[in-house]
């Protein structure tokens, strides 16, 4: 077995996960729990590090490269934000080393956007572009990593110039668990990408998007009037959400050589179905994939072999 | 002193109106409580009722006319809906009786617009329109109905066209309440229509309505990179969403001549504030005059003198 080179960290604000990483790249132990930054903040950071460091017999002078909600001004220890324009290869150089523990560790910073109009920041997802870009090469892309707060990004070869932050997961989650709305879509089945009312629902919020709350409203109406089933009613919130957003991602993007998704698992295919439908190539890479790519990269600026 | 002609309620999801109409028009009496539907439908309506109109020691034989939730599904009792294109002349003579009761009392129907692609309802704001459609003329006229769900009417001489509902005082409600806004806005004090920061939003967001959800993070951001304050925050947060509702209602509105307001109150100066500030003019209407002037038009023509 190959020998442990460093240990990868993505904290978020509700899930924690853990790699353990030899000098050949290969993932020699995983840990994933919901130990994210809300948490640790009570439990203590350290600990729950040092717990899942113990059960993969990680060696006391691994180092550990951590990217997300730990670098927060609510998390262990704030990371500061790089400023856009902002070139990935410059995450590494501005780690912050957490003090008065007996490892080396690092947190990789945030990125913001200070323009007055458009303020915006990003943490977690510069970690992940990082590891996307070297499968984008030169250009001009927009990448999409869609979540509660979904980033828009307009990378111009490794720099990133801008992006713009939709709030759709959790306004989707606030709107069917809070609004009238809950009603009607709160037995809703599971979503796919290509069920119509979904994909109808983003045509229409895409083409309209400033019906955007008309919409929302014609789903509590739509099964007044008309019986339709809680599984379309909530694929229609889905899918009016989904199209503003993209809507909005595109009026702001300018002129673009590719379109890049970055996403895992079941909110991956709604988002990929959602852009193939209203024409566009997208080129999917995975979001997992992508922060252990970044991590890797980071590690590898921090301690080359 | 007049004698009582009839008495007319407003009865809304969360309020209670009633006022004792004189015979030449004068309100005689007036009450008003928080027993909404949400409470009549526990405590009974019929009870609700009799207490207001005892304590205004209304004649026994006093007709009532009811607008409102008192008339829908899981009202008093349904009064249904008149479908659109409806002349509002035809809302009187659609007034479903309630049965077994020891007076004359009437529940007017809402408006169902019932397009498969638009389907949507109203239900109390058709009654304002009809107070409010006296004082318009003819022509072609977009009628803006503030609120939780904001209705928009496109009404023509005394035609409904067609309407658009927007959940514009709902989203802002369950933002400020229970999304990563909350922390942002709580401590905002009230707003005023002439506030810089209310003004900028609704024309950001009347402008690019396809940004909605991320000017709604921007508030977020705003605070974090730029510290603006709670104040600022809220004004931000509703601007945003009065200004898409008001570019999603110009889109859909076709050719007009007018655009009335029928509001009250610190929201219905918002509403004139924002949409005088994006060139509109606006006939301003009060909407308890409106929808007095529309139960009594009702009630003139159930009961002519």
């Amino acid at each position: 077995m190959t020998a442990g080179y460093y240990a990868a960290v993505d904290w978020g604000t509700t899930s924690f996960r853990l790699w353990i990483i030899g000098e050949d790249g290969a993932v020699l132990a995983e840990r994933r729990s919901a130990e994210g930054m809300t948490t640790a903040a009570k439990v203590g950071f350290h600990a729950v590090l040092d717990a899942h460091l113990a059960a993969t017999d990680a060696p006391g002078h691994l180092p550990i490269v951590i990217c997300g909600m730990a670098g927060a001004r609510q998390g262990w220890r704030e990371a500061g934000y790089l400023d856009t324009p902002a070139a990935l290869s410059a995450i590494a150089g501005s780690a912050i080393s957490v003090p008065d523990v007996d490892r080396d560790i690092r947190i990789l910073p945030g990125l913001a956007q200070r323009d007055m109009r458009h303020p915006d920041v990003m943490r977690g997802e510069e970690t992940q572009l990082l590891g996307a870009a070297g499968t984008l090469g030169t250009g001009r892309h927009l990448v999409c990593m869609p979540g509660t707060h979904s980033k828009w990004v307009r990378l111009s070869g490794e720099t990133v110039e801008g992006f713009s932050t939709f709030m759709t997961g959790e306004l989707f989650d606030v709107v069917s668990r809070h609004s009238i709305l809950s009603n009607s879509v709160s037995d809703g089945g599971a979503l796919a990408g290509n069920d119509p009312a979904f994909l109808e629902a983003v045509s229409e919020a895409t083409r309209n998007p400033a019906l955007a709350t008309n919409l929302l409203f014609s789903v509590r109406a739509g099964q007044l009037l008309h019986g339709i089933s809680a599984t379309d009613a909530k694929a229609r919130l889905s899918g009016t959400m989904i199209g503003v957003e993209i809507a909005g991602a595109l009026a702001t993007a300018g002129s673009i050589d590719g379109i890049c998704l970055v996403a895992s698992g079941p909110l991956g295919a709604l988002y990929h179905a959602a852009l193939e439908s209203q024409g566009l190539k997208v080129q999917h890479v995975d979001a997992d994939d992508a922060v252990r790519a970044g991590l890797s990269a980071a590690a590898g600026a921090i301690w080359p072999l």
